[in-house]
């Protein structure tokens, strides 16, 4: 197979671990014999100080013209702090997931099994724990209009949902769900929000194309609860953007490291594949980023075309580094192993 | 001291356990001379039922015009699954907030020595956690202007903020802060949402009245986070109305129960006590609901009067009854005790 990936490492630890994640591909090309071609292009903050925009038009092409982007991360304190920043980092990110119409962002969660110790969770809480979140991505507070009134005293967003937005989401977490336990939950919070609401309506409706899975609804205050008080309950989890971003953070802890996760990000035509942690600027340069999480990012994007065998080499792959021991500080505090030396030791497995 | 105190049971579990609040207070006022006039009232589902409004104008005059105000739990599954239901019980909870100008809720976080074990978190985590959350509690989605459109196919939610309704909550929590370990975390979602870079700003200012307090910030997706990974990391949790709903259930966790945790709401003039937990309605009736919540909110409304000697003497009721094993089955699975019996240890220990 012949793949051309865009390749965006953003900021902070963004282009250590993607360079693991673009040497386990590289492997995998090698044995399995396909061509991966890599373009890199700028966003975050390092597309802003190169060029003062967080997404340049030279990327934007770039991503729409490619069969997958592989993102590192974005951020940068420098702005985080800064209420008046008027370029963001992540304006950057919002704009990509919106031109290239990435409206489902899908992120499993599994512990490993060598790994419970790391959780601090208990074993019984989380061992067995097996279920993926289906956060809505491209509409919601995130896009819906902002204003700050001239003096500077009075700010709002907007979140706006329509049946569509919610209706091609929805199926897709059906289906999904189908393949799976068979279980939906959808979180809202219908007791207050109009838009959620619609979503339970909406959901509804939709779910009778599914008569197989079974449909419940959790408050978001209560899911953020039994997230971590019974994980086990879950199977596919379907949310508005906003309480995606939280609840999927929160649940990476049931994994022991948000350095593990991996997330796709879907739209009709174009597919993009990212860890779920953030920039981690505190790390840079020194070596101690998990790169695992982009590794696996990488494997999801081979199961996405079809190459199942190649990305269960690399979960493979990473199961042993697990397993071994070879693995960064996060997962083991006097770990001598850096992301370098874990990103070596998954591609030599390959 | 007199106090005259508005009593809204609500729905299901709700009359339950505020009855063992009030036992409490009747034991007190014996033992310490004091009179506590308490006067009942409806809310909720089922005030709905009795009158056709969540709030009727009856119980928003006498919540007005007393020195306090108790509050059992509020919500149906009735309303909850039904989008299209126009009158629901959350509306009259909303509106006595919004009446009351209760805008600011108190959320203290600590688990109990014997309880540590009840925790699904491993107990180095949550031994010697203690911490706070300030929730605003009057503004954000829960009160901007709410749309549905004609066909029903898009909806949408307001979030507004203005620097008024930050300052005034912001001096509270540093205030709370000066008093504890000096250190006050905000959370918002700042790279995203214009009310929260508002909130950011409007916080930074207000700091540099209490130059004594280390201010950090957090981004709420990262909260959810953190709090789970290292609760002990917290001393004052400052955020917006939404966020403060979702985390601090969330944190209920570290407790062990969320039948544990009482909250306060204050206002200018006024204050009202209640558990945080819901109306529970699959265990109404059966004696099953844990009391300690309201109990504790019970004292909570000692301490907001100065009655601080007696709200003690409650506290060291309630660890008896936890030291003693006298407690619920969401605390001890194969427990002979419930709702009642947990509330006679109580007001029998005072
Ligand atoms: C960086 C930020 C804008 C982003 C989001 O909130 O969507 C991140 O937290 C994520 O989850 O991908
Ligand atoms: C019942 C509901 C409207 C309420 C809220 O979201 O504020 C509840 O969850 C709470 O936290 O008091």
């Amino acid at each position: 197979m012949n793949l051309k990936i865009a390749v965006l490492p953003g900021d902070g630890i963004g282009p250590e671990v993607i360079l693991q994640a673009k040497k386990a591909l590289y492997a995998i090309g090698e044995v399995y014999n396909h061509e991966f071609v890599f373009e890199e292009a700028l966003m975050g903050a390092v597309a802003i100080d190169k060029t003062g925009s967080p997404l340049p038009e030279q990327t934007l092409n770039l991503c729409l013209n490619t069969d997958a982007v592989l993102l590192g991360a974005i951020g940068d304190p420098k702005y985080d702090n800064n209420p008046n920043a008027k370029v963001r980092p992540e304006q950057g990110l919002l704009k990509l997931r919106k031109e290239l119409g990435l409206f489902a962002n899908i992120r499993p969660i599994k512990p490993y099994k060598a790994l419970i110790e790391a959780s601090p969770l208990k074993r019984e809480i989380i061992e067995g724990a097996d279920f993926t979140i289906f956060r809505e991505l491209t509409g919601g507070a995130y896009f819906g209009e902002k204003t700050l009134n001239e003096e500077g005293t009075h700010a709002s967003d907007l979140c706006e949902y329509s049946e569509e937005e919610i209706t091609r989401i929805a199926h897709l977490a059906f289906k999904s769900a189908q393949k799976r336990r068979k279980k939906l939950t959808m979180v809202d919070k219908a007791n207050v929000l109009e838009t959620s609401r619609l979503w339970r309506k909406v959901v509804q409706k939709v779910s009778e194309n599914y008569p197989d899975v079974k449909l419940d609804f959790l408050f978001v205050d209560n899911a953020a609860m039994q997230l971590i008080l019974n994980p086990k309950q879950f199977d596919v989890i379907l949310t508005e953007n906003l309480f995606g971003d939280i609840l999927s953070d929160e649940a990476s802890v049931i994994t022991g490291s948000i350095g593990l996760l991996p997330s796709v990000s879907l739209g009709e035509k174009n597919a993009l594949f990212e860890p779920i942690h953030g920039s981690y600027p505190q790390a840079k340069g020194k070596n101690i980023a998990n790169p695992i999480a982009s590794i696996l990012a990488a494997a999801l994007l081979l199961e996405h075309f079809g190459l199942t065998k190649e990305a269960h080499v690399i979960y493979k792959a990473v199961e042993k580094a697990i397993e071994y021991k070879v693995v960064t500080v996060d997962l083991k505090p006097d770990s001598k192993f850096g992301t370098n030396e874990v990103g070596e030791f998954v591609s030599n497995f390959i």
